[in-house]
């Protein structure tokens, strides 16, 4: 706020003395499009002068019309089909922590399930005392918690690791999300069905028709796993596992099941396809790194971005979200220069185990070229990587867990492009 | 929590020694639907057989088709039409402390205008040193807040003054929404505008049909109002204001002006309709109570309620939300016997200013009667009254700050009823 304050007071951010209509004349944007002179002030605008919708138009609201650009997207070459595949959250478009339902990614092996919440059930067997079944309203008479976590997909930013290949925000950093779960944790389940001592894995199992499947360790599902039916107050949407999901929080997005319909608890873990064959991490010595579930710090600027250009010069602010699978996000920094000079940006509270944080920093921008980068620090003080470093241990096989810098090219006219340094 | 670890180990929830199976026989539930028992355990349901939806199906997701009773309603004969008029929120059907966006309660005196953002002006003037235009570019150069606030309207619970008129949670708590906003502190915009010693009150007005206006002390104002663009991470819904509306933490919703367009500085009240005949508290004696600003401390239990029946006996959990304009919610007590024994509830973090808060506490239920109450207790030791003590102070001809607590009836077979005791 230091930083907020100085430039400021400094200099009045659109540094006119004139009067009325004065500004919009001073701050008229590079791109922006021309306003209907008839609805600016002292006018009366146009949408004053007619009664708008009453309040039974829509019952579930949607966004206005002239945000139909902020969406889900698809790359298409990214995957042969649509039913085993992703979209991306338009993080460019998002402000605060706070994902809306409507703009969660979505990555799916078999296409969204469709299920009656009457025929569902939840069934915990293997190596308990007590093999169960459980409804619906069975899960909701447990206590219950509610958590605001991110959830990120193992190969976000996967395209990146041989260099910057995707000209976007939304296509690089936008497998992942933030919603605050409802649910119960799995440990309370556990003390009805009754744990046997030589029950070290879990295994869970979605019921889409890809047969989803990982082994959890048991350690993690005694901590802080939760059988959760809500996201941000409502149901869970169909294509994030309703009725039930499991919630592994910061730990890689496929883990936590969707659709969820079985927990089986066994001594080893059961080697799944989707954990042996594929989210293990290529070495350059042909080794394959397996069971890499934590997602270590990262972060992203997500204005200005490749999306949001920058439109004005003068005082503005960079603004970006940080996220660590190891706990709060301690700082962030950010560079204009590629990395050679760091300022440290404010966090926003809530600064929430496990959640997506928002950061901001105040900058001028006087037309020149920049290299803008931003570094995220979790509480147990790991340094989010350059993708150099990364590289140094991780080779360049891999699509999982690049967790590295990136950088925007800020041009001369605004233009933002995804470059790779060095 | 202490609670909750006795319940659960005193006696297993569903007490039942026997395998796979048994759990659903002794929990059928008094209202479920029954079950396609082709799609229950060990089964293959039929929704596993099928490719589900690909990721381009909805490129901005909706709600479940079975969540299609999760909506916003109206109660018909409450107003003359549905221009100016409102809705509620579901708040049976919610969980957390978010409201969804397609979810928050809409209340607009003249319909839901649609602005496009590029014809967007704010004007700032009166008693400043410089009176100034901003578009919607503008606002966004400064720095940003992102705070999770409640709305309520004034005349939520409005109804019940006389006596417990609805039987719903939803109609008689619903005018009611928490999200998280994004946008720039009214204070750092008079950064650039200077304000005259003169200026005390501030004019804020809407751009809608019906020319919403109030009057703000100039102490709000330079404390924590906020000129917000966006809730929940994307920008504002046309009926929440879009592109941009003022929010007012803690007061009553009709401060926070919709499709706001100007601001305009001056050194008295501008006595408006909406605060002098309408948003005005008649008192016995024949005089109103003027600028009740501040929305007391409050409950409610989200579930049961009346749209949320019992429908098991046994261990089960309470669910609801307290919020006080006064800050943090401190502490909330719940009654099984109409406020002759509490119980303290857990609040569940985090636990944030002027924002909802969701509490729960576990119970058994044994098919008896219950007077199910909940009362807050804000940072400020401020305590959620009965409706009787409101009354004295108030009599009962009021429609606004009806901050009571609420009475559940519990009945033998799990329905619940809204009554007024005593």
């Amino acid at each position: 706020m230091t930083d907020k304050k100085k430039l400021i007071s400094r200099r009045s951010l659109f540094s006119t003395g004139a009067g009325l209509g004065a500004l919009a004349l001073t701050t008229k944007s590079l791109l922006a499009k021309e306003a209907n002179k008839k609805n600016l002030p002292p006018n009366v605008p146009e949408w004053t002068e007619a009664l708008g919708e009453g309040v039974d138009a829509n019952p579930y609201g949607m966004p206005s019309e002239f945000e139909s650009h902020v969406v889900r997207r698809n790359v298409e070459w990214l995957t042969a089909s649509t039913e085993s595949s992703v979209n991306f959250t338009p993080l460019q478009d998002l402000e605060g922590i706070v994902t809306p339902n409507g703009l969660c990614f979505e990555r799916h092996h078999g296409g969204t399930t469709i299920i009656n919440p009457t025929d569902y059930r939840l069934m915990i067997n293997g190596l308990v005392d007590r093999e169960m079944i459980f409804t619906l309203d069975d899960l909701k008479r447990f206590p219950q918690v509610n958590k605001f976590y991110f959830l990120e997909c193992a190969a976000n930013g996967g395209m990146e690791w041989r260099g910057a290949q995707l000209n976007g925000c939304q296509y690089t950093f936008g497998m992942v999300h933030n919603v605050q779960y409802t649910g119960v944790k799995l440990s309370d389940l556990l003390q009805e069905t009754g744990l046997k001592n030589s029950a070290k894995w879990i295994l869970a199992e979605g019921s889409d028709s890809s047969g989803m499947t990982r082994s959890i360790p048991i350690e993690k599902i005694k901590d802080d796993c939760i059988v959760a039916w809500a996201m941000n107050g409502e149901a869970l949407r169909p294509e994030q596992g309703y009725p039930v999901r499991l919630v592994v929080p910061g730990w890689e997005g496929n883990m936590w099941v969707k659709w969820l319909r079985r927990l089986e608890f066994g001594d080893k873990p059961y080697m799944t396809r989707e954990e042996t064959s594929k989210y293990t991490d290529l070495l350059s010595d042909g080794n394959a790194r397996m069971f890499t579930w934590v997602m270590d710090a990262k972060s992203v600027i997500t204005s200005p971005c490749p999306e949001k250009p920058i439109i004005h010069r003068g005082f503005q602010q960079i603004s970006g979200l940080a996220w660590s699978g190891r706990g709060k996000i301690k700082r962030v920094d950010v560079s204009l220069d590629g990395g050679k000079n760091w300022k440290t940006a404010q966090l926003h509270p809530p600064v929430l185990d496990k959640s997506l944080t928002r950061f901001t920093i105040p900058f001028e921008w006087g037309g020149e070229e920049l290299l803008l980068q931003s570094r995220a620090i979790d509480e147990s003080n790991y340094v989010q990587p350059t993708i150099q470093e990364l590289q140094k241990i991780r080779g360049v096989n891999s699509i999982y867990h690049n967790n590295s810098i990136a950088t925007w090219l800020i041009t001369k006219s605004g233009k933002v492009d995804n470059v790779r340094l060095g």
